[in-house]
């Protein structure tokens, strides 16, 4: 192809481009050439359809790691959160989330009405931003569906997610994500949002699961936890593969622009590697520990190292991804231990995965994170000193702190009112009939199981 | 490093881009650079392979929603109408639908022989645009085989495929979307297929629905309609979400250029929103009207959002895609209801799905669509009159008075030659032994149910 | 290692463009503009994203078309193979693949270490070529999963993972892909991987199965098999449907450049031809000589016919694709009977997909490759002689002997130390409870099956 320009043409075809700055070339909004913009736009609208996909994986792990006869119930909360988080997010969550306004929260953008068509300082188009930011909302929102399932109203449920979509999380990425807020402006970092998503969302699950006490039969004899198991592993295990698939779109999508390709790239293979590492350390320990290597918790080391790998997958090198991911794997098999030991009753590892990992991972980035990468300090290893460590805890405090005071507001405020759980009867017999009159398997011979 | 780059082809380009722009920069077909057709077609084969996994969406949803006796059934009857409708379309259907002719139909380019290397009108490469509208005619023929699940012979729906695939659904098409078009000239407007495709399959899948009859046992006692439930609502869910990702190849596709982006990235921001409130809308809806929110109804709602949208995308701001998709919503309830109580038995929701609501995204564009975005005149709600509103109408009932008449045609012809429907035995005892010898969960046990 | 990274964030980039045009729009490594190398990494990284997702289909496919009482068993299996597979390539086998040294292996890049920023011959970031690469080691390991399922030590398969990922695999790519192999120079042809992935697995999963031996009870009354069928052919199909879609990242992919789309777009085309002929061949030739179209047979039709298109998709006209997926389809059925007389129990089909259909891909370049599009000669059918069909007679002889020598001497070696099969009793109870601990379908009611 002679398409291929080489260097010596470089600087003439760089003089013909200033020369010919063509109406149709340079676009009136941003500065940039129309192509720069589709480009970018394009790339970020792949990358918010991927992160729409994430949806199925957290649908289809969460079904899968319960019972039958609570699946569609999950399923419809998956289903109706995302439903619930595009339209607050549109209505209000961009507004306070991106606006301009104060360092806590911004005021400008309901229905997106009044901002800029060309994002400022990106080369993206407003629809494609707002499409991918609000798939990122609907993924915080889904991650409490996990840690609350088997015994939660529906209706509940939806009260929450209107909390959480609308307020709670653009006010948390107001701080880190938008250059007016605190956070940013002491320089904490979170590039994907190991924080902003996944502290968010884990600790909200946290304080949800406490709140609403665990599943009957969960902790009976003498408090020894009963494994209760999940009902269909190959939906799961889809999940964690589509969830896979779609942090493809997560974390090198938020580079927001193309480039030279060396950022999202980069930002890939450290995603694909601290996905990998996490599932064998996880795998490994689980072997050492409890005597046979377990899907179950092996899935979760994959999804613990993704979320770690979140918050500093641009500013690392692949060989951090790995540490990251290893280390990962390791903590959410202690998370899902301990928590088990402390009588929190999270039915699918949903605080281990997000909580735990999301401070993992806003942690690394004051260890890891490099200065000639866009972290405002060199990280520990690289002799950067602990300050870049500090702002990074204390924003990790902060956000978890605020998470779990909000949302714990929240599930206390509809527990004395419309009552966050389901009767007794209605937990024996399962949510799929309880709440919504339908079965998920029907014609299969199932087992009553409690 | 430069060393890799051949210094003969560095002079050779530089003398091009100095000397003969033309020559080297545009391409010969188009007059375009030869990048623009790179990222333009890059674009339209990525939507291309998303409106290809859309056909998963379709089977999973479809097998989801019947009984496990009749799931690898349906499976192959999505899988096997796609292969065919490819090879038709290859063969065929391109010819008749893209081709040069009269304004009824084309009749040029059978297999793709004398097509343009660049589509006109486009920057696209022939391959990537014939893959696109291939997979589209794969996804029109799909839809039939939810409304007649559970009882039609697979012979006869490959026939029926045959029919669809290669002369009804490219004859639509042609009216619509080659500019020779009758509806075209008219000034008839479809962005990317509430009527080209989903009313033609989803009438189609109407008038088949009745010539078979009603599933045994579905209308027994006086008349009042049996539930009967879907064997696993996990892989419908997932069916769902699958279709709804495919969407974005389907409508955001249409544009076939990136451009500066603004297209494609509004188009996909509306689906979504669309997707979003006709799950929410459905969902209220049921609860209001039956006590509780099913899932199975709020997928539909979902669906149907994106049916009406798909028109109507391109032409409407955000904020009218939230009402297409909330009519959309309230319209599928009704529609199934409707269906229910004239006895058309269709098992999964395809005649209310992509029957109705492709009647409303046409109409829709009549109401909400706007001549700043590409409609020749505004929408009622501009005050643009009735005008367009008449010529969608038009369109709207030609195209599904097409579809039933010639299908019909087909599906009687069919009846009384080969038979369109198994025995009651077959029935009985599942498709999946009858048709295909084979079971699609062995080892489970489950209740023989009617 | 700072040095190779220049773009931070997209704010310093939006700023380098508006204030220095020409530093910003072109690179320095590689002298083609910074835009191409981002549009031709971005192309590749979604094209890995989508190998990747071939992982969740493999996985599918395989458990689906085994019996439930394995299928965690085997899903693990393909989860650490990718995990083992991207940590084994980052840290080895992209060394041995594409580094320099002598024409039977590479000896440079462990780590990526001295990798350049652009790989030579594209306008590609590593990153991104590594993650590509990445992605086919992982497919390739992956593919053995099913033939050897059922009865096979999820450690043995460790081990034998690292050993094809970090060193067969490897050794067959740097022959073929790697511009010093001795394949690559003798002319040998294999676009993307009829031989490389697809020979190297496929036939190290024949060795595989028949040193492991069949599965108790496969071959009992008189040696006549007896069919054991899948637990979930709904999943199996969803399996077929990502890998298709994710085959449109493999082949189109391996252009691993955009320029004016023609190439890519191409390949997308007639990828899906050959799998859409592929599977009506196995659909036809299973009815006419079984009486029944089997689904499961023509899923694995349109397998065979993405396998055997892999090689020759960048060299062949759409009719050509055609033809070759109309072979592949016919063949995968031959190859299953003649494997079921011969006594090789390969549960899944991978040898007949895989192995068979290498093969005919590697050979078809020979018979419709075209100099025109990239073959040193043209093939048999358009006059170009034997010599090309003699050098992939050559190829494919030597991949798969060498496949079969080494991989047979891991599995011998593994038998004669740690064992390669688990026990009797295990295989009857099941390996998810044997090597797992865990039950597939907690709560389902399953007939205890042999």
């Amino acid at each position: 192809m002679l398409g291929m320009f080489k260097s010596k043409v470089s600087l003439l075809a760089a003089a013909a481009i200033l020369v010919l700055p063509a109406a149709s070339v340079f676009g009136a909004d941003s500065g940039a050439p129309d192509s720069q913009v589709g480009v970018d736009t394009l790339w970020v609208t792949i990358a918010a359809m991927l992160v729409f996909f994430m949806q199925a994986g957290f649908g289809m792990v969460e079904a899968g790691f319960i019972r039958a006869k609570n699946s569609s119930n999950i399923l419809m909360k998956n289903f109706i959160d995302y439903c619930t988080a595009i339209v607050m997010f549109f209505l209000v969550g961009y507004a306070i989330m991106f606006g301009t306004g104060n360092s806590f929260l911004g005021w400008s953008g309901f229905g997106l009405s009044g901002v800029a068509d060309i994002i400022p300082n990106t080369h993206v188009q407003k629809y494609a931003f707002w499409f991918f930011q609000a798939a990122f909302c609907g993924a915080a929102a889904s991650i409490v569906a996990g840690g609350m399932a088997e015994r939660m109203k529906f209706a509940a449920y939806i009260i929450y997610t209107v909390a959480i979509s609308a307020v709670v999380y653009p006010i948390v990425g107001h701080w880190v994500w938008n250059e007016g807020g605190w956070l940013a402006q002491m320089g904490f970092k979170d590039f994907a949002g190991s924080t902003v998503v996944h502290i968010t969302g884990g600790w909200a699950a946290f304080i949800g699961t406490i709140i609403l006490g665990p599943r009957i039969g969960k902790y009976k004899n003498g408090g020894l936890p009963k494994a209760i198991a999940g009902h269909n592993i190959p939906i799961a295990c889809l999940g964690v593969f589509i969830l896979w698939f779609g942090w493809f779109g997560f974390n090198p999508g938020s580079t927001v622009a193309v480039g030279d390709g060396s950022a999202f790239s980069r930002v890939a293979m450290n995603t694909n590697l601290a996905a990998a590492v996490g599932a064998l350390a996880a795998m490994a320990v689980v072997w050492i520990f409890f005597g046979k290597p377990d899907l179950s918790m092996t899935m979760n080391g994959a999804l613990a190292g993704l979320v770690a790998v979140t918050g500093p997958c641009a500013y690392i090198e692949p060989w951090a991804a790995i540490a990251i991911g290893a280390v990962a794997g390791v903590l959410v098999v202690i998370g899902v231990s301990l928590l088990d030991r402390l009588h929190v009753d999270d039915p699918v590892g949903a605080v281990a995965v997000h909580g735990f990992n999301g401070i993992w991972g806003t942690l690394a980035i004051g260890v890891f994170g490099q200065k000639a990468l866009g972290v405002p300090l060199d990280g520990l290893v690289y002799g950067g000193g602990w300050s870049q460590l500090g702002v990074q805890a204390l924003g990790m405090l902060t956000v978890a702190a605020f998470s779990i005071v909000c949302m714990g507001a929240v599930f206390l405020a509809i527990k004395h009112t419309m009552g966050l759980r389901v009767s007794r009867a209605e937990e024996f017999r399962g949510l799929d009939i309880g709440q919504h009159g339908m079965e998920s398997y029907a014609g299969f011979q199932i087992f009553a199981n409690e």
